[in-house]
């Protein structure tokens, strides 16, 4: 049986709700160990049998991931990669540092043959499934090349999860002509003409309310702020809605109202949803949202057993083949 | 009575939704002008007594705005630029092609003083009344004493329009703390922090639903995309819950429910919010959505029409003494 290595010191609420979380994931049969602090973790554990590696160092949001990664050896995420490495886990989920995660799976794992950059890729609802974002946080600054690998590690992302051939790849652009955007979009928008991939032009902000595209792709500075956006718009909405209701609507009726609309607030939910995939390093990497609680912990390593089960890694690497 | 120079050869739906909107703002007492071919004007304008100015070439979104600029001078756009040069009109509204709008009025009515770029700014709900976020898109690359220039745009624009001094100032940016971003992002953040302004940090897209920043300040490239992403999510999830609502609720329900989520829909509704305002220029100058039919075309001569009232240009002149 294969074996998630979970960050225990990763995450807003590290370490109680990451091990609580997976405490809940070992109780529905997923195979867990967690990296950290022993000292902070046993208290939490009680007498729930899931091992600890020691690695008592934290990387913080507010560590430079370059230096800490490198000078942190005994740092949780590193040891989670170290596990992988040494094939004590198959996998990692981690809530802390989307840089500290990428840099220490670079370092520790190593980048797949062909691949310039990993990037982080998220999935997000779309009126009649799911889209895929990426690059949504891996590297801010990037290059028209790292775009275009970007829509492969996309395409085949897509591919695997939802078991659709040439999925419709957009570029995130400001508008949909093939003249608009910065120099970067341009350049990527011709290689992207000019590849094999089912590139459908430029897209928009507007198109994740459409079923158009299949998947998103823009650099680590703009997906990260679109997904959180994305999150920001939909709680202003959701709250306009529940004050809205609350003064036009007759009283009685209020309670199976929001009963109706509960499917739609935990599809929109980062807590249920928010778990990305770090590809083009040699292992599976599962990001959860930094502030996941046990639910979002929880949701976030059944994300990753289910990436170990698809046998990610053999179908990447042959994607990569002609990069 | 002070006149609006309407562009009515500019957006998707132009010319006949513009000039009906012209026609209604007309109607409710607001004295506006018409620039485009007179030839396709007419025949929609009937017995409406609405002058027309006619400049018969138009500049289409896929035009390069540069280019077209400088050879179309007989465009509607440069038009309307035109006639508040002359002091026939004294401001601008037009729906079409925003690179246009900036680069005519830029080469007919001159940057203000101190100005280095010029930039779009758009007005949005909040939990408790409104944001304003700026660039939202008419400078897709800038340097950092560029985005400190719209913070002082923004902060003075929120003050105008929402009566209230030293607005809270932040920078969009993929994370909360300083040391996040692209070298922009954090050379922009010294210049924040080192001026008068009331500048709280960085701040990131889930902010749009908290109350805790009055200006968002990002290049005009991730503001763009932030604006249509928000259009995006907002009709997403109206789109989830509208089919929530027929699968889980008793439809006599359906009814009373859809009329209480209305005020919610003409909220996020960029019909009826989404007219930006261009700073830095010397003029009163509105742009539209670029879908923008009758309704969106009367609510943004209407913003337009509020803009001329408040005597903008006058103050913002003043605000940007130190620049």
């Amino acid at each position: 049986m294969k074996t998630i290595a979970v960050d225990a010191m990763g995450g807003d609420f590290a370490p109680i709700e990451i091990i609580k979380g997976a405490i809940r994931a070992k109780e529905n049969n997923i195979n867990v160990v967690l990296c950290g602090d022993e000292n902070l973790i046993y208290p939490y554990l009680g007498s729930h049998e899931i091992p600890v590696y020691h690695y008592p160092e934290i990387i913080s949001m507010n560590d430079d991931p370059i230096k800490s990664v490198r000078s942190k050896k005994n740092s949780s995420i590193v040891g989670c990669m170290k596990l992988v490495e040494e094939n004590k886990a198959q996998a990692v989920f981690s809530a802390g540092s989307t840089g500290a995660t990428l840099l220490s799976a670079i370092s520790v794992l190593g980048k797949q043959k062909n691949v310039i950059r990993p990037s982080v890729a998220s999935v997000l609802p779309s009126p009649s499934g799911n889209v895929i974002l990426l690059d949504s946080g891996s590297s801010l600054d990037v290059k028209p090349k790292i775009l275009y690998q970007y829509a492969v590690m996309g395409s085949k992302l897509f591919e695997i999860l939802f078991g659709k051939e040439n999925p419709r790849i957009g570029l995130l652009n400001n508008g949909e002509e093939e003249t608009k955007g910065r120099d970067i979009e341009k350049a990527a928008y011709k290689l992207l003409q000019n590849s094999s991939l089912n590139f459908i032009g430029n897209v928009e902000g507007r198109d994740f309310a459409k079923d158009s595209v299949d998947v998103f792709v823009t650099d680590g500075f703009t997906g990260n702020i679109v997904l959180k956006t994305m999150e920001g718009t939909a709680k202003l909405q959701l709250d306009f809605i529940s004050k809205s209701l609350k003064e036009n609507l007759f009283k009685p009726l209020l309670l199976p109202v929001k009963k109706s609309l509960q499917p739609v607030k935990d599809k929109l939910n980062p807590d249920n949803t928010n778990a990305s995939y770090l590809l083009g390093v040699n292992g599976v990497v599962i990001i959860g949202h930094g502030s996941s609680n046990e639910i979002a912990t929880y949701n976030g390593i059944k994300f990753t057993d289910n990436a170990l089960r698809k046998e990610f890694i053999a179908k990447f690497s042959s994607a990569y083949m002609d990069l």
